[in-house]
């Protein structure tokens, strides 16, 4: 979010060389205020301002920096400084930022970081952008077994300004294997000559750096925690998840799956939507609407087939209208069959107490649109010469009927399914769910038409 | 979740009377872990085993057990242990476990707390559901302003037991006014002697207790902050909501979006799937799906009166395709623009740089999706005798190349439109373009026809 509003006058105040009074009121604002109002100066003025304030404090706003105006600020910087910066990010951040950046501006840039931060770019690129160990942090505090309270409050302290939180430690053996966690509270409320090992908790949660980071999002969540350690396959301690990060997991998967829902495939998150070509936009949307185009030939030619059965007027206007309506209604089933299995209220195996709760819901909902759409038929078919038109009533509503609990069925039976076979259940259902029931609503539709009309 | 594996074992050792043993272990372990093993277990057992532990673990542990769960031990236990346990609870908690608790046992629940309990339930009355008012925590650190480092950190010490978090503590004035704000960090990282007045944060970030919680979450994600104050509308401290309840606020919030563009109204989110009635089911799913079966009633209207023009078995075995292939790319559409403005990427006022966008991705969408239907149209009407083949393929294949680019042009106006007037645009975007796309996608079918073929 960009704060044009303050911009003006702090481009007085550098103009006017007030440089005292600006660094002051900058360092003031919380980092992500002070990010809002300076993205509102251009990439000099903005670079003028960072370079007033102390690098910490420069390293807080840039963070808070939108990923385009930070890499206006690194394009418009020498390399010193550039070198500072990024390496003042903490381990994530800077992880994160190098992955945004155009490859031509990243390739310019890597050279000029020092070892230690290049190896660990290099280590995060052994696991996918979706694991834990591609966006951990390893800025963690870390203690001996061997220390009192005292001591180890005292060590904290010392740490306390390169960590990115200071309110779990970690205790680790000489192999740097994980041996307990202590947090903040614990150690100010425990007496002050207590031992670290007497007071650490030994059974901490924790999580592997191969695991998705939606898992490391779930832990966090589930537990309260406000970070997460990571281990590798050897148990060793290698960085942190912390809660700030799990709640934009949890944000990033809300908006992912609402996509995958719409037959959209696994979007970039971190592009924005202007900022993605329409070729990309276009290579993600194609593949499920040309799927479906596609199998939509078998409904094409079972109404090609029996076309006869549609020589009324009546009958064939209301075939999408039968079609579209069952669709809804097993959108909606998936989509409650989708959401409990997210939240952990049921699993596949729940399949038979799901579908018999479906079948009464979908009951109600079916008896409701069927006399809709009788009313519908009698008001469009009154007036037709070649048949009763209260036994076409019928045989529309009838299948309507038919179609409803049937595609609730479906809708419920696909993300199950597909739940029970170990794939995300919101990847494939609801455009599968589409194309089913429009296949077997056609088809219903045409028999029940045939078997009451003749 | 509930963990059955332990059960067996943990009911052995209530039955041999290991209570010792058992104790030690439930403590040991995270509540959340202890509460997911306690769930195998029946009611009474549950209890018996819950009387073993201190009431402080006793309340961590019910904290994480399941609604229903919760509901039995309270009705197994006797009165003086209900008062007990639910005045142990956090305020937060205990709101949330009333709220869940059926009529009849809140209203025997209720007279048995004590005053300053019932006064707090009382005054969360005055707030909707989803009011910041209504699931604040009031156990919050207190401080004065003229306490020093080391005085301060002795009474967080005091009041540790009681507190949701002791990371943040809060100064308020005489009239319990926010002054300013102190994490547990700088306190430590702090000398001993300097004075908390001169190291509160006095420009914190707060929240009113009416804003809606999403708008708490929001602060709380985008500031990175473990507790946010909440004050009332004198600027009152009233209370905080955490990190955590943020994460919860912000799931909810996800799967709410993904019903309502499913067209299911408002979720009662304390409710689980099998615990919600048929009939609330039923409810809340019927509104849209009913609405959107009598507004079919045009489209059937549509093609009733252009029955003529589908004398031709293949062009009325492809109008369901062409309406349903529309819809699904405005769904598209329409799923990544309230993507985007619920990122703040864009708002209303960029109605024209989003269609522009759009214009182009369904321009390559209905390219490809017009050369699909080309090639089905021409399989399935090749041996058609009323009409040259290649001139109804082309036919088809214009309307839905119309169609596509016009239900992605109505897949981005809409959720504009509804967020231009300031409501949410989850709400009525995908079912209501589901409607519009299948109407304008018959009218451009029979028009585009009707040119083509005359």
């Amino acid at each position: 979010m960009r704060n044009p509003l303050l911009a003006p006058e702090l481009r007085e105040a550098l103009a006017e060389g007030r440089t005292e009074e600006l660094a002051t009121l900058l360092q003031e604002m919380h980092p992500n205020d002070a990010a809002s109002i300076l993205s509102g100066l251009d990439a000099n003025e903005l670079n003028t301002a960072l370079a007033l304030l102390p690098l910490q404090v420069e390293r807080n706003i840039f963070e808070y920096l939108d990923a385009d105006v930070q890499e206006d600020v690194i394009l418009a910087s020498g390399g010193d400084r550039v070198k500072a910066l990024i390496a003042a990010l903490s381990s994530d951040d800077r992880a994160a930022f190098m992955d945004r950046l155009d490859e031509r501006v990243r390739d310019q840039v890597f050279p000029l970081l020092n070892k230690a931060v290049r190896e660990d770019l290099i280590r995060r690129e052994q696991f996918e952008e979706d694991q834990v160990g591609a966006i951990l942090s390893t800025e963690y505090c870390a203690l001996s077994a061997d220390l009192t309270v005292l001591k180890a409050i005292e060590e904290i302290r010392r740490q306390a300004p390169n960590k990115e939180t200071v309110y779990y430690s970690y205790v680790v053996d000489a192999d740097g294997r994980l041996q307990g966690l202590l947090s903040l509270r614990d150690l100010i409320v425990a007496r002050s000559h207590q031992w670290v090992r007497d007071l650490m908790r030994t059974d901490c949660v924790k999580v592997d750096a191969t695991a998705p980071s939606t898992e490391a999002a779930r832990l966090i969540r589930e537990y309260d925690l406000i970070a997460l350690p990571v281990v590798d396959a050897e148990g060793r301690l290698i960085g942190i998840v912390t809660h700030d990060d799990a709640a934009d997991i949890i944000a990033e998967e809300g908006a992912e799956d609402i996509e995958l829902m719409a037959g959209i495939t696994t979007a970039d998150t971190s592009e924005r939507y202007f900022d993605e070509p329409v070729l990309s936009h276009f290579r993600r949307r194609v593949p499920w609407v040309s799927a479906l185009a596609v199998m939509f030939l078998v409904t094409a030619a079972v109404i090609h087939e029996n076309e006869v059965a549609l020589r009324s007027a009546t009958l064939l206007a209301f075939l999408p209208m039968v079609m579209s309506t069952g669709g809804n209604v097993g959108a909606q089933t998936s989509t409650v069959v989708i959401r409990g299995l997210a939240l952990g209220e049921f699993d596949p195996r729940a399949l038979l107490r799901v579908l018999w709760k479906e079948l009464r819901i979908s009951s109600c909902l079916a008896a409701v649109l069927s006399a809709i759409v009788f009313v519908e038929v009698y008001y469009l078919g009154w007036n037709e010469l070649d048949g009763n038109v209260l036994r076409m009533c019928f045989a529309v509503s009838l299948g309507l009927l038919v179609h409803v609990v049937s595609a609730a069925m479906l809708g419920a039976t696909i993300p199950l399914t597909i739940a029970a076979l170990r794939l995300d259940p919101a990847l494939v259902a609801n455009p599968a769910l589409t194309t089913l029931a429009d296949l077997s609503g056609a088809l219903i539709y045409f028999v029940t038409i045939a078997l009451v009309l003749g």
